[in-house]
């Protein structure tokens, strides 16, 4: 429960119930949200955000392949099951949104809001508004190659970003290279100071991530880079050899400023209320 | 001289002068427009469009390599000489202006115009409106990163799409592999079904080119390609196997049509003008 002002009033945290197929997260979904909507004083809209293809227009879920989705009308079912004004949007376009208003970004016009964590992607706000694309599918910086031939990415490419830079990639790099199978990129991040291996690893991170982050520079131009999910919480550890790097590789194009984000794993709480209020004004 | 609906009355062309330096560029430039404005019945604005690095919102060329543009108000120094209000823009984003809302991208939200001739650029042109990023700087597609150590691109990187698959890189190419130094990319197009040294290079090129074209659709994710510049004369020569390697690289991103774009050198005129329209009904 967000005020139009970003405050948040009241938190819930449930868990999807993902294996239990599409139908059941949907219906979870609707059931917490009804369940909010009656705790609230006055409810005027709400804004769901989900992972996957959006079509936010529509307002259907596409596609998404951890929860399951295939073309589910989220909106209209919301909706009908509150009564009330609803709001579809993306995961992390809607976080780029929270964190371009009231976060890390503010007060700039261009921001490129940069999620990594299991996977990458990222969300271009440009004057307080999320850019999509023609199918909902825009921002995929996970999935571009920067090793081309280089390591298979579960998407089907070879040496995309997200393979090379995710938690995941640099925790399965470092158990290949420690030899302990439990090693995750928090365990690289905390042993910098005391294993090369480490170091290792975290500089080809950081060396994929700047090649990565040099090519979005290059299409969108923007005034601001802002670090969230999981891997932005190695802080400066991450984000001072990430400026080096990116500086270095730049030739005409502008360095733009990089930060951590703000909101944490509120951002995308925020960003579907701010969603959700952007749409009212509209209708 | 450009009617509101793009019909073109009056066409003149006057090289640049770019060996005198940017302040005999400029001259030229206000004297040329002051021709014009003195021909036409009822001149209501006049736009223009110059290469490199432009400010659009203050109409300033802040940086431009051919023709040596540092800081020149450009819009001013227009309204000043012809008493009309102006608009500046940059060639290839008025290219693709006018590509989207005249040419081969009408009735499409989201258009990638591509020019390809010396260099590579792009630019993202959605529901008609151009984008140019936070500095004037986005769409710089001939200068991402494709070939990662390759060949030295003259903007101080390596393995640049530009230095792949520009027309002057593909004749260079040709030439060192043919041995005829005066080779040039028309002479590769038109010896491809006799000379497999042609047909390796032209291969070489579609592929970093798709390989590009992946990274953008990734990142912008539109409707359509349309390919423009003097690369683009090779029609389907080009096009078709570029699909070919494009729908090949694609994994769950959707594939743009890719067209040829319909405007041929006077885009750049049409783009301008429409530009100048825009402009005023901002007014």
């Amino acid at each position: 429960m967000v005020r139009p002002d970003g405050t948040v009033l009241h938190e819930e945290r449930h868990p999807t119930l993902a294996a239990r197929g599409p139908e059941a997260v949907t219906e979870n979904i609707l059931e917490i949200a009804a369940g909010l909507a009656a705790r609230a004083e006055n409810p005027i809209a709400v804004g769901i955000a989900v992972p996957g293809v959006i079509d936010e227009e529509n307002g259907v879920a596409v596609w998404s392949s951890n929860v399951g989705f295939r073309d589910v009308p989220l909106r209209k079912l919301l909706t009908d099951r509150l009564g009330l004004p609803a709001a579809l949007g993306h995961d992390v376009r809607v976080g780029g949104l929270a964190e371009a208003r009231l976060g890390a970004g503010r007060g700039q016009r261009y921001v490129l809001f940069v999620a990594i964590g299991t996977g990458i992607a990222a969300a271009l706000v440009v004057d307080g508004k999320t850019y999509g694309g023609a199918h909902g599918a825009a921002g995929e910086l996970g999935h571009i190659v920067v090793r081309p031939g280089g390591t298979p990415c579960p998407c089907g490419a070879r040496g995309c970003l997200e393979a090379v830079t995710s938690a995941r990639s640099i925790g399965r790099r470092y158990a290949e290279i420690s030899g302990n199978p439990e090693a995750t990129a928090f365990d690289v991040v905390g042993r910098l100071d005391q294993d090369p291996a480490a170091r290792q690893v975290w500089q080809e991170a950081v060396d994929a991530l700047a090649d990565g982050l040099l090519t979005a520079q290059a299409l969108y131009d923007v005034d601001v880079l802002v670090l969230g999910g999981g891997l932005a919480e190695a802080g400066e550890a991450l984000l001072e050899p990430l400026r080096g790097e990116l500086e270095k590789r730049l030739t005409f194009h502008r360095m733009p400023r990089i930060v951590k984000a703000e909101l944490g794993d509120t951002a995308g709480c925020k960003g579907a209320a701010l969603l959700a209020l952007d749409h009212l004004e509209k209708a």
